[in-house]
Parts: structure tokens; C-alpha cells; sequence
């Protein structure tokens, strides 16, 4: 049997409230492990003009089959009219991680 | 048609100011649809000594095509001997970030 | 010969000290070149529940041939009954980072 893959999804946006909002209902669906929240300095294209702010960074510990609902989650909790949602993915180097990555989302 | 990838690229450095030139000639010259800045504890090994300082993480969200470009920008306004530049490669997750940076670096 | 892959790994952990400790001993060891680390505010599920408080992000950077170790590592410092530790493939876009790696690791 293929081994499940992990991702780390990340958004970003400028709202505590929202940030924190998106993060709850991740965990409370159980579609996420664990949320980071880091506050960043964000500048960006946006309408033709490049716009600077302090942001959020939002980072999402998850495994792959949860990828779709976490996406129609944030979305449906954003502000932003074109939201940034991205994934990469990693290699856990625990057998621990993978179990609480597994039991989570469960 | 191949469908394009997408990074982010990451470098450190030790001065706000070089930080936001950095950021800022990226974006004027739409190499990168936007930029983050973090603030972090830096340690690392340099001439045989282990080093720490205060320094900026900045990340680029940017395409394929675009990275040989911001690298030169960085060195030529980076103040490190040997600056450290790399790339990650994500995957967007919705399609209106991928016209997002599409429409950002054209 | 087939180009050496590098790394970015990473931990989490919720005392200043263990992480310094872990960062310490990473780099006096020749494990790693590098280590960042950030201050987040993280949510997770844990026996149960979901948990919410101020953790340290750590990022090393690091070659493929170091991981293991680092694992070992990080296992024997933290205070963590199940460490989450990561990694995520990062391409070098200068050859002086390669080298910079390479030495600090040797």
C-alpha cells in the first residue's frame, strides 16, 4: 500500500479575527493537525497597484485526501475576493508525526 | 500544454533597508507577485564560527520562469558574501491564485 | 555523480531553552548550516483536545546524508512525548549556498 503524503497548506490574511476563525474550524472539522500562525510583513500585486501590510501567515499540518475540503473551508471563511492558498509537501521523519497526523484527521 | 509550476524562494539577510529593496525591486519589476517578511533568531556556521543575529526571512511567491532573474536581483542588491537563495516548489490551490501570479510577473 | 538533495527541517517546541538547545547542538555537531527561529502562536489536537499556545518554530538548513542524525538529535533534547519533525526539499539557486552547506556540514 502507497504511504499516505503530509502537506503543509498555508493562506495568508490580515484579519486576527478571520485568521483565527479559519484555524478553529480546520481543527474543529478535524481536517487539519495543527495550525501555525506567524505575523508578517506582506507587500503584493494587487489591481495594478502594490500594496503593503502586516499580515498573517497561516500553515496547516495535514494529509493529502483532506487537501479539497480544507480549501472549500477557507474560502468559504475569507475576506480576500482571490484568496492564496498553496501546499507543499513534506516528509515526516517520525513515525509519531504520521500517527498524529492520521489520528487527527480521523 | 504543461501547466506551469509555481515557487516560492527564500533568502535571509541582516538590514530592514536591504530587506525592502530587495522586496521592492522584485515587485517593480514584477519578477514576484508578492513578498513576505519575517523576523527571526539566526544562527549559522561562517569562517569556522557559529554566528547569531537578528535577521529578515523573505519569501517570493513567483513562476518557474521568473527565478534566474530574481536571483540576480538579489545578489546584485544583497549585502552577504554568500547570500543564501532558494527555492520550494508549491502548488496552488486555487485558480485564482495561479492567474494571480500569472497576471503579477507579466 | 548525482547532484546531493538539501533540506529544510523542521520542529516546534514551546520552551525558549530546549529550543536553543536543540539549535546548539545541531550546529556545535556539524549536523546542520544553518537554524531559524520564529516565534507562532499554534492549535493542535492533542489527546483529544485542541490545544492553543506560543510555540518556536525552528528551520535548519541541512543536507540529505544529515538527516537521520538530526532526528536523533532532536529526539534526545525535547521535552515533546511526540516531536513533530520535517523535512521539505529545497533547491540551492546559488552555487555558494551548495558550498557554504557542504562545509559548514563536513
Amino acid at each position: 500500500m502507497k504511504d499516505k503524503d503530509y502537506y503543509i497548506v498555508t493562506t495568508l490574511c490580515d484579519k486576527q479575527e478571520i485568521a483565527n476563525n479559519i484555524s478553529n474550524a480546520l481543527l474543529d472539522d478535524k481536517l487539519v493537525a495543527g495550525s501555525q500562525i506567524f505575523k508578517v510583513k506582506s507587500s503584493y500585486w494587487w489591481n495594478g497597484n502594490i500594496e503593503t501590510k502586516e499580515e498573517f501567515k497561516l500553515e496547516f499540518r495535514t494529509r493529502e485526501d483532506k487537501v479539497d475540503e480544507i480549501v472549500k473551508t477557507i474560502k468559504s471563511l475569507h475576506d480576500y475576493e482571490a484568496s492564496e492558498i498553496s501546499k507543499t509537501k513534506i516528509g515526516c521523519l517520525t513515525e509519531e508525526m504520521k500517527v498524529w497526523i492520521d489520528e487527527s484527521v480521523e
